[in-house]
């Protein structure tokens, strides 16, 4: 195992997904090191076997990704890339929930929904947000149960106020990504986001 | 049984719920009667019994309600008293949706949303909705369900314009009464109403 990549000395794994491993970096306060696996997942990991290459195209994919938000000056965790599988990134307390945003009904959605048509278009986008609890299936949850679950991510409570802060994000963030999308001739159907607090608190 | 009430000559039974019968008006085109019972209920049915004098404060009350809000220039159906224990109303198909508006969370609400803490405040009202489905509960219907069920009563189908109208309106009779309520000295925590086309379209 590489000690350093791209010129960054890696300290201990923070954290390991399924697809990405967490670098903390000693000499970089605040910061730390995503380092992208050849590993492909679908069905909430029940699938999940190693493809050569995929590694790089993550990297460079969110890179590009990351590099879009930023130009249109949404604040992110992405700081830049460090080498073909590896990025910086603010190191973040996790809110746990996810953040979805969805053009069309399709999937999951319509199990929730009887009755809505696949394919059905919310106009605007229709946001789902769901508690990061595995043992529970992740709930869906309302504003109210995230306000009255009182998170508080480096000296942040998440109230009213970061909610919206939140809501508006993450439709923004879809709607510059359905347009980036468009311009390659694609339809974004369908987004998840996450958020955290750095070490500043924002 | 009476044939006539207040002067009205009473139709067939239109329809027969747990505190109220709904008689046909055959010399009044597009009205009908509906006379309260003695009856009181409680869990959706499950408690009933008997309670002399419960038609007449049902119906005093009844008009009272409908009187605050047809002043405020709100469409009812609601037409006028006929007698102490019915009145007059405009004769509507009805959409199978239960509209709930809430200030205060308390509960149904409680058990559909674990971890929201009893007497939560909700600013604005919280809107939910139901469909009227005894077989399943009446199952909690997002905006998108509605919309797709197609509803066509009296000719008017329900779409999102019409969905936008009956949420406006909602919350504004929740604020109507909650005011009502507040001069006496009373909080209005939850409300349910429901809407009907009548014959002439509206």
């Amino acid at each position: 195992m590489a000690t350093t990549i791209g010129g960054y000395k890696l300290g201990k794994i923070l954290i390991e997904g399924k697809t990405k491993q967490v670098y903390d970096l000693p000499e970089h306060q605040g910061l730390c090191l995503l380092l992208s696996k050849d590993r492909i997942t679908a069905g909430d990991g029940v699938k999940a076997h190693d493809l050569q290459g995929k590694a790089e195209i993550s990297n460079t994919t969110n890179g590009l990704v990351f590099g879009i938000l930023n130009e249109a000056g949404i604040n992110t965790a992405y700081v830049k890339p460090c080498s073909d599988n590896a990025f910086i990134a603010k190191k973040c307390e996790m809110i746990p929930i996810e953040w979805v945003t969805r053009r069309l009904a399709t999937g999951s959605f319509l199990k929730r929904n009887t009755g809505v048509p696949e394919g059905y278009r919310f106009s605007p986008p229709k946001q789902e947000t769901f508690f990061k609890d595995d043992a529970n299936h992740d709930p869906q949850w309302s504003d109210e149960q995230i306000i009255s679950a009182k998170f508080n991510f480096n000296g942040v409570l998440i109230g009213q106020d970061e909610l919206d802060i939140m809501k508006r994000t993450t439709v923004l963030v879809f709607e510059i990504l359905e347009k980036a999308w468009a311009t390659r001739n694609c339809a974004l159907i369908d987004m998840k986001v996450e958020f955290g607090i750095d070490t500043e608190g924002t």
